[in-house]
């Protein structure tokens, strides 16, 4: 099956998307994304000291905001951006004002495919989010929308339209996304394995999103991907992709749309320090084994049927069930309705915004 | 991670393990799997005319079971083997004394990997089956349990030890397994597409299972391997590797285990005739949209701790809520029964094998 969608005479979506790209050094990183990045509008959310000057390469539209710039738009809600961690991004989704996000860390330049071509990460990405999503049934020829693939034998034929992808979430190569344990016990391993596939998460699954190479439809998913309270004054890190991923994902499965993984690769350069890590993951690999058992079981009701509403329900559940876990959740819980109250005054004609539950949609 | 039995010293498996082939014809296609399936024992289960000769390439260890075979050992019980279509395999499962099964069907070849050599099939199937899968949670970079690879942050790591794989679903080169409707709209269609990933499927989530290339774990889910009644006499055709996959893996996910898709590929020589397809596929392709929301909603009380009391637990439910779709339903859980005595009889000391349920693995 082929999206039409795809060949479009403005295949690159060029005045759709933002990218969104938190830093707390020069980015001349981009001087390799410029045949891909140069077209599009950046939007650079400055972590840590804002007296210090970021240089961003000549020739990038962007605008960049610093942490001054955060506190006075937001006000006394800036308290739910994160500070000295990337989960700073956010704030990049919540002022963007296009349909579509790519988030990129500062640290991941162009990988390279098996016939040794730069990919176009963008473009990939573009692909998987206007093809639809496939999460109430398995492919095993993975994404049937992909040029030279379909539905298998099997698959039932009312559900090959498939449903609105909201998530593409791309892979690394070179230094694999693991956690401070693994970067210790593994300090060489590479990823050199190229897989050439793009899947839908299935519907009731939950995965560890990470944020180094995510692309979404902000007008769909945009207030669930809050990246949560992390770094300074916080007692974890390295958990504000996770976060987001599971509650997107459960979000997604409740209002009936897609999650895709796979393809396009990022080269990912330098693992982070697994020391500092650990002393950021501790407490978040002790708590998710609680809080994977709370995203996968929990339910929302009918009722919610936008994601602000979503996203309300849960943040009330967090608060219920997971703030006997550590005072932390509590404190979370409020950041997260604080989010939507920041997100829907900056977003007004988003606030309203609502989904039809398709059929076999809702839990 | 890596995992031990890979590397034991007989990683061939050689006398743990049975290739079955269902075949009509002279079986000249083992000639070019002759390195690789030689030192095992085959099981061929002729269909069709009982009388007529099978040619066997010379050097092959195998045992041959004809239609009057089936008949012999099965006796009023051989009904439950379907005659004149290619679901008659399951016999060989139920005669076989080892542990795993490799079933190929005698159209597909020995497929070249992204370096231009031959892929050992049965050798993939292995690794797959002897490493554990990871049903409850998802890792984005497949298997990591290959070389190469790991679980990613974010993965608990109470779920890093994996459960038991009890089946490995391998892929198809060239012709892909497209339903007749498929092969009708897009005759020139090949896969070329080698993803280099081996998955596990997620719990909760079915899939189309082909039985053009697959191997399971015969001690622990054998006797749900059953590939239903089709062919003469049966008003379809064409499902009965989807009928096993779907019940296969409602028992996989009751009772802890694991099923993987992916590595390796075969190469699919010949598209079957679409037209006939056709007449053989219409009826399930009506089915399925009724059939598969029951394998997907369906649960399995507490004290089904075998394969055995799982199937016949199904079979039931089968009856009672399938049986309304058509008559056809009634006839095959009585089928599913007759199955069960059947592979019990025959099976003697595995008719009380049992799972104690682990953690997290019944619903």
């Amino acid at each position: 099956m082929a999206d039409p969608a795809i060949n479009s005479p403005d295949p690159l979506l060029k005045d759709e998307l933002d990218i969104v790209i938190p830093t707390i050094r020069n980015l001349d990183f981009l001087e390799m994304w410029r045949p891909f990045f140069q077209p599009y509008h950046l939007i650079i959310v400055q972590d840590g000291d804002p007296s210090k000057t970021i240089r961003v390469p000549q020739g990038f539209d962007y605008e960049l905001y610093n942490r001054n710039d955060i506190n006075r738009i937001l006000g006394p809600k800036a308290y739910c951006i994160s500070f000295k961690d990337s989960a700073c991004r956010c704030f990049g989704y919540m002022v963007s004002k296009k349909k579509y996000i790519y988030t990129i860390d500062d640290d991941c330049f162009v990988a390279k495919d098996r016939s040794g071509n730069d990919i176009n990460a963008l473009e990939q990405h573009m692909k998987n989010l206007l093809s639809p999503s496939t999460p109430f049934f398995f492919n095993t020829l993975y994404d049937p929308y992909q040029s030279g693939a379909d539905f298998v034998r099997g698959y039932p034929f009312s559900l090959r339209e498939g449903v609105p992808t909201a998530v593409s979430h791309g892979l690394w190569l070179n230094i694999p996304d693991y956690d401070a344990p693994t970067q210790l016990v593994k300090p060489l391993e590479r990823n050199t394995r190229y897989v050439d596939a793009v899947m839908t998460i299935p519907k009731g699954t939950i995965f560890p999103m990470c944020g180094m190479n995510l692309a979404f439809n902000r007008e769909l998913i945009g207030p669930a991907m809050y990246f949560g309270l992390m770094g300074d004054g916080q007692p974890i890190g390295r958990y504000d992709d996770m976060w987001a991923g599971w509650c997107t994902k459960v979000i997604c499965d409740h209002l009936g749309w897609g999650v895709k993984t796979g393809l396009p690769y990022i080269w990912h350069s330098k693992a982070s320090n697994p020391f500092v890590n650990l002393k950021k993951e501790y407490k978040g690999i002790y708590w998710q084994e609680e809080l994977i058992p709370f995203f996968q079981s929990v339910t929302l009701p009918k009722d919610c049927t936008s994601v602000q509403k979503c996203y309300v329900e849960l943040a009330k559940q967090v608060k219920e069930k997971l703030g006997k876990v550590d005072d932390y959740f509590d404190k979370l819980a409020d950041a997260m309705l604080t989010w939507i109250e920041a997100w829907d005054e900056l977003n007004p004609s988003g606030a309203t915004k609502s989904a039809e539950l398709p059929n076999g949609a809702s839990k």
